[in-house]
This record gives C-alpha cells, structure tokens and sequence, in this order.
C-alpha cells in the first residue's frame, strides 16, 4: 500500500487522536504546531502542508489550491463555504483532487436540535419553565391553550438536503404535512420539493419555517424583510443552517409585529450574537450557540468518518460526502 | 331516541360550549352554577346531579355512587384517581354505571410533551439558551460535547400504557432502545416488557427513565430513595405521570450527588411546588406546571371525544377509554 502523507489540523481529545494514530500506522501523520481550535475554525498554515497527499480539518483554502502534491482534501465540518467558489471547483477540478466534507457525522444531531426547537416551542418549554402557576388558573389554562402536538400543522424545510431529509424521517410520526425546497430537486427526496416560484405561497401557509441553507452568494439574505413578511402570521421560525442566511434587523420586526411568533436559531450574524444586540431583549427569540451539530465523542465520530474514507481512497472506491 | 339527562361540570369556552350544546339538542343538558375550573379539579355537587342519567366532568365520587339514574361516567382527564378505589369499582360494577374518561384526548400531548423533555436535555437547551459562548471555546466545545443524538442510549418507560405506547412510536426514529414497565402486561405493547424482578437490572442500565405510573395506593413512592439509588450513574429521570409517585426528598438528593443528571419533571407533590422546595434550586432540574396535556382547542377536542362516546351510547355500542 501506498505510504501517504496525511495532513492533520485538528485539534481532538486523545482518545481520538489514539485511534487516527493507530489506524494511520501504514502512512505519515503531519500535525502543525497551532491546529485549529474547533471543527468550524481554519488553522495556520504550516510549512509541512506542501508535502501532503491527503489534509483532513480546515486546511486554508489558498494552501490547498498550492500544495503541489494534493489529491485529496477531507474538511471536518458540514459546511464547506470557504472552499465553495467557482475558481476553487475548477482549480480542484483540474488538478482531479477530491474534497469530501463530514455531512454524515453532524446531519443526526443537526436534525434533532431541529426537532427539540420545534418541540420546545409546541410544549412551551420557556414559559413552562419560568412559571409556577396553579392547576387551574387562567394563566395555568393560557399556557396549556398555547400548547401544541404539532399534528396536522406544516412545515415547510428550505435548504432541504440531508438534514432536512433526516428532521423529515423524526417528524414522521408527528402526522405534521411536511414540504421541502432546494434549488436542484434531485427527485429521491423523501418529502415533497416545491419549485421556486411555488415558495411565496408556501411561506404564507407554512406554520413552521425551518431554514437549513449553507452560506453562499445565492443564499446571503435569503429571509429578507419581504420574505418574513410573506409568512403566515404567528408562525415560527427556525434556523439551523447560518447567520447571514437572515436579515436579523427584518426578523427582528417580524418578532416584534407578532408576524412570527416564536425564533428558534442555532446560528446568527456574527456568533456570539452580542448581547446588545435587539434579538437579545426579545423573549419570543431563542437562541443556542452553534452547538446544532455537536455531540457525545463527536472528534472520535468525525475520526472514525475519515478513516473510513481513507480505506476508500486506499482503495481507490467512491468516496463518502464528495462534495467536489 | 331516549331524552337523556346529561350533568356536566366543566367550564369551557365558547366554541366548545356550542358544539356540545348543538350536538346534544336530542337531550337535556344540567349544567351546574359553579363548573370546575380546568379538566383536573372537581366541581361542586349540585341538587340537579340527582336527575342525571349521564355524568361529563369530573363529578363528586360520593355524589356518583348515590344518584339513583346515573349510567355513564365520561371523566374529563385521563387520571381516574379520585374514582379508582375498590368500593367505587365495586358500586360501580353492581348498578352497572359505565365509567370512561378521556385518554385519547391527552396520550398524544403528552407523549410530545415528554419527548420535548428528552430533547430539551439531548440538546443541553438549558444551558444553550443562557449561553453566550464562542465557537472554538472550550466553554462552547464543552457544551458541544454534552449534547447527545439520544441514537444507541436506553429509554425505560415506567407506567407503560396508551401514552407510552405513543412516546415509543416517538422515540422509532431516534434509534434508542426502548423498553417498558407495567404490572400487568397485556402482550399487545409496541416494545419489550419486563417483569417486576428484571427492574432493579433495567434501572441500573437505562439512560433514560421514564415515569407515566398514575396516582394509586401501590404507585405512591414508587420512585424510592433506594430505587434512585440504582440507577445508573448519570442517567436522566422525567416524570409526566403523578407527583406523588416520587420521593422527592431522595430525587433531590440524587441529583446534588450526581446519579441523576438531570430531571425533568411536569408533576410534582404539591404543585404548584413552592418556590422555597429544594429542587426548585437545582439547576439540573426542570419544572413546567402539569401543562403536558395541554394542546390548542383542548376542550373542542374534549367535547368531541365525549360526543363521539354518547354516540355510542345512545346506540349501546361499546365506549371508548372504558375504565370501570
């Protein structure tokens, strides 16, 4: 087997690091000195990079494009926005180097954070919590009133790709009609796909809006004022997918309006949203701190993704998550 | 068809008042001066429940035993706690009253409510919500890493009826384990049921434990110190059954010590719980006011279920949720 030169700038517990070190044995491990600090972060780049075969992490995108020897590149999170432009497809293209992302290791917790949104919201979890009301009482009744089982409502899921297809298989047995929209049905989905100008309309009926689009040219702004003003009154809004997908000052007043009921998002324009910042003061708007897709042992997950990735690219067999 | 005389003490709202009323035009509605306040309290006895043939509410137990025309029941809640006592069963059973209550109205809000539970903790919603860390930083890898799919973990379901049955259609999607508890097994369940001395083995080994039991002299305290005690370490403990199944002196302590993580609790004895309780000051531990049955148009939904019943009756077919 082909020894190769892998290129690591991740930093991980040990016990991740134990196992990529072990099922690494056969080739070369390059670890730069400051790997970067988290899955979403880059790391510098480090002079080793120019002898890599394969990167895994958040390799810069300029050093990718350079690396003279470069045939494979394995990102460690979902979204791929740094390496996503036209000039780096067609330089990746070229050069016939892969790049794989790591979709399949964030797309379950993504979807069911998705999921604990909307049940928080149904079950009135943040008022519920706050409250000590007696059984009985009108306030006691309003809450139970305001309460929902989410059955027969819709959902509409924009951005719809495989989180959205796993947040449509846990919504299953909720009986909700569940709708997606993506810019390219590819016809497998396992929910109906609207086409764009189908969208209007969608929103204005949709009582659950669940946004999941990455961050690109096409999608920045994508929930502009028009949009939110589009929507179906007191609907709830949910956004799982990044910040600069949503004119926050447009949802801000679509929250104060009442337009939107509720906002759940895991992600916002900057992160951390400052705590200044209007969305902050409003009690109908929750939000978590890009924490959607992590989990128990993720780095060991994300490991465990990589090599068995590698074993294809060993193998010469179609990657997993190709992504270009 | 035979004029019934129908007592009920339920106060509701209007679109729920007129469909009742518009439904049972064949029959003669006795509605009392002082309704019960909401779907769990008892009404005042009133001089007219003497006449009633039919009973909708959630009438006085003395009052049921000794009205001479009384034939049907229909309770307005799904515990039946107030009527379920041997002597009740029995001068029930001996002049042939039906009993019913309203399950179905509730199995699917609270199956939600519960599930809204375990996702709230997968998903560290908590902490999330009050958090305001950024990404990268070992605060927020922390919290990343404290969050869970659920995906592999053990649910155990104590109580295990028509609302467990639901939180397991839930949970299919979740790819959890799943068992359940109940003394009497029936057979038809939609997951494994254990018997009583295989408990102290499921406890110590569940991830999640479940309580649905309801308020009868052999659930009280159910949750004892010692069954705490053998739980497995870490392990989260929800209760949407009845508070007073739970020894909340050694839940407290159980979550100070660290063998339960977390509680999530929609019942509680007394509720509300006083402000001054020492599970009130524990962050890991959770609190919404006996609102899981609660969905929008609860009482339409009540109304109907009810209507759907008297149907049956006047047709002297078999009721729906019959409990005596």
């Amino acid at each position: 087997m082909e020894r190769l030169r892998i290129y690591v700038d991740l930093s991980m517990p040990d016990e991740a690091r134990h196992l990529l070190i072990q099922e690494t044995s056969g080739h070369e491990l390059l670890m730069p000195m400051s790997p970067a600090k988290s899955v979403l972060s880059v790391g510098k780049p480090d002079a080793s990079f120019a002898q890599a075969d394969v990167a895994f992490g958040q390799p810069d995108a300029e050093a990718v494009r350079h690396a003279p020897r470069l045939r494979w590149v394995h990102v460690s999170s979902s979204g791929i926005t740094r390496y996503d432009t036209l000039e780096f497809r067609r330089v990746m293209a070229e050069r016939g180097i892969f790049v794989t992302n790591s979709a399949s290791v964030y797309e379950n917790a993504c979807a069911l954070h998705a999921l604990g949104f909307m049940l928080a919201q149904a079950r009135q979890l943040p008022p519920g919590l706050a409250s000590q009301v007696s059984n009985g009482s009108p306030a006691w009744n309003a809450l139970r009133e305001q309460s929902s089982t989410l059955e027969g409502e819709t959902a509409l899921i924009i951005g719809f790709g495989a989180i959205g297809r796993r947040l449509a298989e846990l919504l299953v047995p909720l009986r909700m009609r569940i709708i997606g929209f993506r810019r390219h049905a590819r016809g497998t989905e396992n929910v109906p796909i609207i086409a764009a100008e189908q969208l209007p309309s969608a929103l204005s009926k949709a009582d659950h809006v669940i946004n999941i689009l990455p961050d690109s040219p096409e999608t920045r702004g994508f929930f502009s004022r028009s949009r939110f003003e589009g929507m179906k009154h007191g609907s709830c809004f949910y956004n799982i997918g990044r910040g600069v997908t949503v004119d926050q000052s447009a949802l801000d007043q679509a929250l104060r309006s009442g337009r939107i009921a509720a906002a759940w998002l895991d992600v916002t324009d900057p992160e951390p949203l400052p705590s200044s910042h209007p969305l902050r003061a409003l009690p109908n708007c929750h939000i978590t701190p890009h924490t959607a897709g992590g989990h128990r042992r993720e780095a060991l997950t994300l490991v465990r993704h990589f090599l068995a990735n590698l074993r294809r690219f060993e193998a010469s067999e179609p990657l997993l998550d190709r992504v270009m």
